[in-house]
């Protein structure tokens, strides 16, 4: 069960905003993610699909950019790729070399697509899909098509049509689930069941963690006196507030999530979506960046300790991170002086390294909240998915913005399609 | 040759606190960088144990952390390893799980280790060498010490004493070039020579960079007026300068490094180092954070359009990005309405993404900083080290620090050795 400490120095106990924030997310139409909720038909299929993909090719190629991709490659790189047939990504920049890279590791090998995509006119994940057509084509001929599998709108939109025109087997992006919180939905279900991680125990965790919601939780209770259903909900609206506070009460403008495992860096990405879109508007917003301990101690280390003081800092710790040991090995000489260490499992090294540097860092003078994970598992996953997504919503609301829009992005394409003279801009 | 921009309203027309920076930081005895320095006799030495390393290995594994490791990954991430002999990283953390990853990818190829590190102390690197050693001892026998080589002191140390002891090769760390400034020494030079990059080229790039830096070039002249041979050093100096009127003058307190071409990313990460631990002390320094384009458009992009206005973003910008064209194949369907780019590179298609986002980011209100680079060669990448590295110790002087420490480091390790019980703390 996941855990959230702070520093005794930022206790909070009054939930008043949390309370309010949650009461007007549950009217919000975008928050369908809130329930964790499962179509069992479209969930058979999936592992049918997922089957099938697995039977017959060595690559599967996630076409998305987004929230279309970051929730199961942050996924699937932090618990590993269980399965024969390894995920590969595209359509998420508009690199040329990034896109040969995909094509030069493909090589002759047995491959399908999975498109992903509420619209199918995103620039990024359009082109790599029209490349990858021609490659399906020219590779499996008249059966090309059945090699396609698109998670898209359930009634419209260009891929909406094209699946129905060339009979792809279709998934749903719900209307009421944006993006950055669909990772429990087809979008990330797909290509992390292709990867054989048990999307069960992940659905199922996430929805133990979501099962307290509509009942009144006490969020000022100490953990030992919370209904065990609820101990995830209140840890978001905890970090939510404290996040809140840290950020109008005290000037820290930015989070820095820390972890020391480095499989998590792309759930750090995944989190500064989800974080970043929720809450940077309106001039507004706690800025997100992450490092990867012990590497970034040698690195971002000097900052975190001796910089400027406008931010704090958030760790993300495993109890167990991995199923191995590695031990230090004796050395009769020893003149790196390391014997000290000998026998020592490294996780053991890496756990000590960790509650030196929150030490250190609270000395340093900056805020450290630790939020306390099991293990790389499915289950520890999908209840860390939920919290997070909780707590972005929460937060963000309290700072009074729309946890769910993202106007900005518009921006940059809108001038895009001007400067390369798309008809109609 | 690299080129510095800036929005009009950013122009700056006194230089005199870098020149007084320059002339300081010409005086201190950590700027041995700044002239580029090279010992023919140990180059001639590197470039033979490169042959050496591919004639008899098909891995070379990186041991060091920090500024050990992070310059060379950087040049051979963005410039692709040209050699049979693929170059692995141990030793820059302490997770068990990492290190697995790089004992499996090894499995039973033959290879070889090079040990970057001053003092040979540092826990990370000196627990990955341990392990290391054992498996080359049980792999090789009696000839396992033929394939280390280490990069240290060249005198004094853990790491010196032991290469002597055992034989090793050995490779100097220069006592006038600190960890973040020492890509273009043996640090990074063996690693990336092994990876078949022309490092004469790069050499000569950041030498002829370097070459008017003890001549009076003209700051405040516009680039046609300056002496070609000064040219990166302007542009290092306005860049410093601005930076700084952008912290001090505006209250800009991050810098957010920006690509669009994802094999940039470790360079990022480079970056981040030689600024944050450069300028990051005395509860001082710009934060430095990153973001890979168009990717994160669809991430960090909602934050940087409309978020919180206390930052500013430098645009790292390639000519040529790419020697390989993709053209986006015409569809007579059209269902997904991207005809207006069939016949298009897609290279252009993502320089007007970079157009756009640099348009639409000003118009958001940020500052946005453009480097130009001409594209991914030793020569180009050479001399953008330098001034990088110019640009940094400038920017960190002006500002009142001293560029070339980094006190802050010690504080957790410290901390860990003692929750560790190591003798002596």
């Amino acid at each position: 069960m996941i855990r959230f400490k702070t520093d005794t120095t930022l206790q909070v106990f009054d939930f008043t905003a949390a309370k309010n924030a949650l009461a007007e997310i549950k009217q919000d139409p975008m928050a369908g993610w809130l329930t964790v909720p499962i179509d069992q038909e479209e969930l058979g299929r999936l592992k049918l699909a997922a089957q099938k993909i697995q039977g017959d090719s060595e690559y599967l190629i996630c076409v998305g950019i987004g929230g279309s991709y970051l929730g199961h490659k942050a996924v699937i790189d932090a618990l590993g790729n269980k399965s024969r047939t390894k995920v590969l990504y595209a359509g998420n920049s508009l690199s040329s070399q990034a896109l040969d890279e995909v094509f030069a590791e493909v090589g002759t090998s047995d491959f399908s697509v999975n498109v992903i995509s509420k619209s199918g006119t995103t620039t990024e994940p359009a082109v790599a899909f029209r490349l990858l057509k021609a490659g399906l084509k020219n590779k499996y001929g008249v059966n090309w098509a059945s090699r396609v599998y698109v998670t898209t709108d359930a009634n419209k939109g260009a891929l909406h049509d094209e699946a129905i025109k060339n009979k792809y087997q279709m998934f749903t992006i719900p209307d009421n689930i944006g993006g950055r919180y669909s990772v429990l939905t087809s979008v990330g279900l797909l290509p992390m069941a292709v990867a054989d991680l048990d999307i069960n125990s992940m659905l199922d965790a996430a929805r133990k963690a979501a099962v307290g919601i509509n009942s009144d939780f006490n969020l000022a209770m100490s953990p030992a006196n919370v209904e065990p259903t609820s101990i995830v909900l209140r840890e978001a609206v905890r970090y939510a507030t404290i996040r809140q506070m840290l950020y109008s009460k005290q000037g820290k403008e930015t989070e820095v999530l820390a972890t020391f495992e480095p499989r998590f860096a792309t759930f750090q990405e995944w989190w500064k979506q989800l974080f970043g879109e929720s809450e940077g508007k309106q001039d507004q917003g706690i800025f997100p960046a992450s490092v990867v301990y012990t590497t970034d101690l040698h690195s971002m280390g000097q900052y975190m300790q001796q910089g400027r003081r406008n931010l704090f800092e958030t760790v993300v710790k495993f109890t167990t991170p991995n199923d191995r040991a590695i031990v230090v090995p004796e050395d009769v000489e020893n003149l790196d002086g390391l014997n000290y260490l000998a026998g020592q499992n490294l996780d053991y090294i890496n756990t000590k390294a960790c509650e030196a540097t929150i030490h250190a860092h609270r000395l340093g003078g900056i805020p450290v909240l630790e939020i306390e994970v099991s293990d790389f598992s499915e289950a520890a996953v999908g209840e860390m998915i939920y919290f997070f997504e909780l707590a972005c919503a929460l937060s963000a609301k309290i700072s009074g913005v729309n946890p769910f829009d993202q106007p900005g992005v518009e921006a940059y394409k809108t001038d895009m399609f001007k400067l390369l003279g798309k008809p109609g801009f």
